[in-house]
């Protein structure tokens, strides 16, 4: 889009249950968080509106603190398009925030990294408040084990086993800031921070390192595979439903 | 149902996520709780059941700690129960009890209290993970007024005001022995435990309470409302979407 001297760049900040969506990214037929926003966005501003996203996450996968910008014209103050999306949204979409921010922010390539969080309910019984946002696991899993490998993510590596084969990738290498498991009650949560993501590549670590969880890998095994292993030598892909872009680093 | 020497008497305990229900009370052509429950169970255990349950919730509300028995003749072993009926049952109910009771168990009759909160988001933008379990209100809310409207509910009396006209009920006479909010964050809780409740009870009460927590009535009209009022004296009923039945004490 052409942008002139008037046009503002407005940051959102959202948070969505991404249950019932097809992803973030908009795709003709298909109901996506980004078709959705923008669609709302436009009515409100009267023109159409493209977002710049921090992160495009997959089909059932939540944000709690996901970013976005977009340029307009429009002179709206963003207290008023915050509450006006928030009513036309559907409830599990919401805007926690809009902003004008300098015309060199870029929700994509201004982000330093993006932290995820990986729930996992571990106990005899599922929940009924929470299954949409966590993957149930009955059975042990244990928490050190589930470090070892955890602390074996951190650092610079080539992470080709944990994003599929038929890829848009051109590289990589990424690199880890914060990868540990935490429990909390029944709840077993995976934080990691990294300077970006590939395609699926969260749920393809928290995959494998349930089986080493589960006492069927070993914990060494992550080291090989982070020195560029072939994707079917890692673990399976865990569930969308325990996977939330948490927050993106400025 | 017959009961004869070899019959068990079961003791559930549930959650339920009641979006998506139109409420407890099995009803020809609806989707409720009970009557969910009472084909898996009659599937599982291969016989026809019939609940009792302690608090019968309606459309929307949800339950934490909601409590029902039955009877059986199976030996089906209490894990083994529930742990088949929680893969069967739809993930908006979960099973996260089952044990055997004495035959004198009754989960309406033997229950000497119920304990409900009903959860307020209080900011001004909604959110999107809680959305299902929270009453969205944007607008100053007065915390000492309110709990000043819940003080002058705590103890015995006449609830007519706080339940619809056309009522199944004979006696509006209940005994109230917690009624409190409490601010957690963006929300606040109110907690009120009575002996049992009227239809309607609880979202009449917060719904007229709201009023006060708004500046819109006075406090000390809650003391005139219960002492037998007509009902459209009271305020309106504040939405399901905030009621759990918490927990029911035995």
């Amino acid at each position: 889009m052409m942008q002139t001297a008037a046009d503002r760049n407005i940051r959102l900040d959202l948070e969505y249950d991404g249950t019932d969506f097809s992803g973030w990214a908009r795709q003709p037929g298909l109901t996506t968080i980004e078709g959705t926003l923008e669609e709302v966005l436009g009515r409100i501003l009267q023109q159409p509106v493209r977002l710049t996203v921090a992160g495009r996450t997959d089909a059932g996968v939540h944000a709690r603190g996901q970013v976005a910008n977009l340029w307009t014209a429009s002179d709206m103050e963003p207290r008023r398009l915050q509450w006006s999306a928030n009513q036309l949204l559907p409830d599990s979409i919401a805007i926690s925030a809009v902003s004008d921010v300098p015309g060199d922010f870029d929700a994509r390539r201004s982000a330093r990294s993006r932290t995820y969080h990986y729930t996992v309910l571990n106990r005899s019984w599922p929940s009924a408040f929470q299954h949409r946002f966590v993957h149930f696991v009955n059975g042990a899993l244990e928490l050190d084990a589930l470090n070892d490998a955890a602390a074996r993510i951190s650092g610079r590596h080539d992470f080709t086993a944990f994003t599929p084969t038929v890829t848009e990738h051109s590289r990589f290498q990424r690199e880890v800031l914060y990868s540990r498991w935490v429990r909390e009650g029944d709840l077993l949560v995976y934080r990691i921070q990294a300077d970006s993501f590939l395609r699926g590549m969260v749920r393809a670590l928290v995959g494998t390192m349930l089986e080493v969880g589960r006492g069927r890998r070993a914990a060494a095994d992550l080291s090989r595979l982070l020195d560029g292993a072939p994707r079917p030598q890692a673990g399976e892909t865990a569930p969308p439903e325990g996977l939330c872009l948490q927050a993106v680093e400025y």
